[in-house]
């Protein structure tokens, strides 16, 4: 047998290699590895036939056994269809698949789960959502990713209506958790409440929805939401189901006009969309005003421009302190809600895992320093605990 | 974090404590491990975004570098919907899970492959179909298992014909090259050619056709095969697409009557039926027979017994000597097909892994010594070496 992961790369001048990036993704990223070596043929007849027969019969007439004596109940499947991968666009399932991969790295790294990506070759709808019901029993949690808007919405409502296992869109709502985790500390910071403030979402997209939504429920006093064409109300005539929703719940005087109209007094700004915002429109927002500036790698808002008006400055970006990573919510709310055999992950456990995320930083709280570090490896342990308490108390679990 | 794994073990009188398989079983027996930790946000970076994205856009530039940047290339699916699992029947997808983990351990011990089990919560033929291919850019190759005649057939025909990655349905072929390579030798240690034979199949569901077409295509001189009703023959009301096949291919003269009755005279028995043969028969077979005796764990025709008629005796068992073992076979087929990036595996590429799988024992040929340990380490590099060299010389490569 000749060596397979390092096919392709034996030319002398590899044009790759200039980047570590490429290094680390030689061969790619993950590895299944059995539990336990067969050494013997007793180990054969263990593993496998006819050992593992027992185990199967077992199952057959006992299936709450495949939760002790499968692997699949802490197997998570990172599904994308590669129609919204990073700031990339529609790249297809073989080019998203390098991001499936290090999202299973994190999984395990950060919450010790095993997770699969699994790319589809599909981008309908009905497709994507048959295709994962039928690949369910596999596995015991289901993270959709990089799937586009308005698409994710209705395959993440369908799944979670079908499956009897978590099922979680990361970009929508691993993005509002740590968003809301990060503004209630910013607002405590700043001597505020949610209910005391006025928020702008620039983004109208999975994440923009998502966000809404959690702040809404989290109490936000105000809330408005633009998409590239200007704010969110109901005279607009190009509304799609997500963003007619936005209408109803949000901007409840109806105002027209420009996100930089939206900012004027405003406390926050939260940018999930990608483009710029000038200084001035940062400069009218209220006194000690919020800017979460999320797109990636350029945010929206200048951090050092955005530092000269706001009290507290948030990013995407590891370069620069408070960092809202994904990171700090997935691992840890599909952990918690494993372990307590959750059948799916609710509003509430979502609120539970922002408020863990918020509890972690505690009295260190500083405007710098308003979500721990990505690599705070106390996150994922307190919020798959509040999760799994949630699960819980609220009798969601098998 | 509670730990997972041991949930449900807790009580004092574990009914599950005497038989170690449980023991092997508990939690499962693989995981999935990243190929690096992340220790530092430099490693966050490059494991996942911004360093991804670089990747991620290589490939959407140029497909062909998933080849060297993502590990689909050596993922193996193991797909099965439990309608046919060992002797157990369609017990379902949750309970055939242990099983295909259990070969996912053997890919990964035996070839250094990683494989990942995908039961299916289906058991349409186009839902099956369809899912398969939808998942398929997630892996390198697709290993169904376990999924029961006549579908099996149909299902492996379609995907073969859908997707450019090798698609390979175990119970036929896996079983079908281990008995070629196992006939071959017998055949030679009994001072025959393959030629020279007459054999008699019992089965005709799965490995019953695909063995009947193997040994035809490497020249086994009269074939013919029974079901539970008797022999195929034209005559016959019942017969399936893979049966019609069966009669159209075997047994020239067109007998009718019973396995018995064919066996009079013949040179090979090949039991993959269940079942009993009584000793008569086997008394009454040629001079020097062989008897292939494959259920498990309890084959048709009693290895004592046949012991005494017989020349050559062998069984599924892995406690007698000459165990018929799939393990021989598709750690191999499938890592050669990967290592040569083989859009397929066609039928000379089994006939190339029968004949490594027999030359493994070489000179050191006994009648009690015609296949090589299924524990041994030389099998499947040597099966994979003449797979992938089949499919450099078929040019049936990306």
């Amino acid at each position: 047998m000749s060596g397979i992961r390092r096919a392709g790369n034996d030319d002398q001048t590899d044009r790759f290699a200039d980047d570590p990036a490429f290094a680390v993704h030689e061969g790619g990223k993950l590895r299944v590895v059995p539990t336990r070596m067969i050494e013997s043929i007793a180990d054969l007849s263990l593993t496998y036939t006819p050992g593992v027969a027992r185990v199967s019969s077992a199952i057959a007439a006992e299936p709450a056994l495949a939760r002790r004596f499968t692997w699949a109940p802490r197997v998570v499947a990172v599904v994308s269809d590669g129609t919204a991968v990073l700031g990339l666009g529609d790249i297809g399932p073989a080019a998203a698949l390098p991001v499936m991969e290090g999202k299973a790295c994190l999984f395990s790294d950060f919450a010790g789960l095993d997770a699969v990506p699994i790319v589809l070759a599909t981008t309908d709808v009905d497709e994507i959502v048959d295709t994962v019901v039928a690949i369910a029993p596999s596995f015991g949690g289901v993270n959709l990713e990089d799937i586009s808007a308005p698409r994710c919405f209705e395959i993440e409502a369908r799944l979670r209506e079908r499956l009897s296992i978590p099922v979680m869109h990361d970009d929508q709502h691993g993005t509002a958790i740590v968003v809301l985790a990060a503004l209630r500390n910013a607002a405590r910071v700043t001597g505020r409440t949610l209910g005391d403030l006025r928020v702008v979402v620039s983004g109208a997209g999975a994440a923009g929805v998502a966000c809404t939504k959690i702040l809404l429920e989290a109490g936000v006093g105000e809330l408005s939401v633009a998409d590239s064409r200007g704010l969110l109300h109901a005279g607009r005539a190009d509304l799609t189901p997500s963003k007619q929703w936005l209408v109803e719940n949000t901007n409840r005087d109806g105002h027209a006009g420009t996100m930089a109209d939206a900012l004027a007094g405003a406390d926050v700004y939260l940018g999930l969309s990608g483009g710029t915002v000038p200084e001035p429109a940062i400069a009218a927002m209220a006194e000690n005003s919020i800017v979460f500036s999320l797109a990636n790698p350029i945010p929206e808002v200048d951090p050092q421009m955005a530092a000269r008006h706001a009290a507290v400055v948030a990013t995407g970006r590891s370069d620069l302190p408070n960092q809202i990573n994904n990171v700090l919510a997935f691992p840890g709310v599909f952990r918690g809600a494993i372990d307590a055999g959750a059948t799916s992950i609710t509003e509430e456990m979502k609120l539970a895992a922002a408020e863990a995320i918020a509890g972690v930083v505690g009295d260190d709280l500083r405007p710098d320093y308003i979500v721990p570090s990505p690599l705070d490896r106390r996150v994922a342990a307190a919020v798959a605990d509040a999760v799994a308490a949630c699960a819980r108390e609220q009798h969601v679990t098998v």
